[in-house]
């Protein structure tokens, strides 16, 4: 049974792990960057893509072993054949729990023990994960309503490849200019 | 105390979540031009960026407010005013790490438990890890003997930006043809 396994938690810490390895050579790269090594820059921007690779390697292990549901740190449980509206709403969910619960008490924590400039960080970033779930919930409900390639209050799209904007409560099946296909289209405000 | 503190757990809980939801979002993004959105794989990257972003803020808090030396998640001590050959041995460390302990019981146990794709996952990519290793720990040695822009082994050199070759040990310390700087030099095989 791979839900109760040892092997389970092995996947999930290894994502975690790569993870923060990928976000560990990146902060590198900038440091190597600044101080005019671009060579090193580029070793470091490399290897941090290919422990992205690592982690979505385990990632889909993780889903594909799964079958049904997983939650991997805090998430909201996705199955395998997930749709890209249940994926916005997963992250809908993690970035409503940043804001309302976890960056908050990080951040009162931090203020209880002194730490002003650590609590501050927390509580503006929650802000902008407050934005972040907005976002996301705003594409998901589109997304289930069919209203993201057409909806009656856009007059104009927008063809965000080569500029084109399209008259219409609809967008195009295809750009008539650069023969993009529909999913280039933005509303235009 | 900071290095006692809930505050230190919680900016290092902060980093590895903000780290996995970059990683997320950039799996999404892929999905998301799978199915031909584009415009919603660029909101999804675009949003990876920024967890980046967040996950910077909290691991130089960390450094900053540790002072002396933080670890975080197994990574070799390093402290805030670490230099590059530092930042590469710290990168060595963990890969090491990863390839000669973690991920091979990580296999074993994957084994065991008959999930024998997973196990041989975590082979196949410790291997990948001991190449990182030792591509770490051999640039950190030319920065620790600072080789890397001069060695006698080395007798051309190439600048990355616009091609030019250079004869001699060392690189120049300006590109001749387009001026840019000797961190774009590279020896040239
Ligand atoms: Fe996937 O750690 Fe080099
Ligand atoms: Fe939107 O999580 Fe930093």
């Amino acid at each position: 049974n791979f839900s109760q396994s040892k092997t389970k938690e092995n996947l999930m810490r290894a994502f975690a792990g790569e993870s923060q390895a990928r976000n560990r050579y990146t902060i590198a790269a900038e440091k190597a960057e600044k101080s005019g090594m671009y060579t090193v820059a580029d070793i470091f921007l490399y290897t941090a893509d290919q422990e992205r690779a690592h982690a979505e390697r385990f990632y889909e292990l993780l889903k594909e072993m799964s079958g049904q549901t997983i939650q991997i740190d805090g998430t909201y449980p996705v199955d395998q054949q997930e749709t890209l509206a249940e994926l916005l709403r997963a992250a809908e969910h993690n970035e409503k729990e940043e804001y309302e619960d976890v960056y908050k008490n990080f951040g009162d924590t931090a203020k209880e023990e002194g730490f002003l400039e650590v609590a501050s960080a927390f509580y503006q970033i929650a802000q902008i994960e407050h934005i972040h779930e907005i976002r996301f919930a705003r594409l998901a409900e589109m997304l289930e309503n069919n209203t993201y390639y057409a909806s009656e209050e856009v007059s104009t799209w927008m063809c965000t490849n080569c500029g084109y904007i399209h008259e219409g409560k609809q967008a195009p099946k295809v750009c008539p200019v650069c023969r993009h296909e529909q999913g280039y289209f933005l509303p235009d405000e």
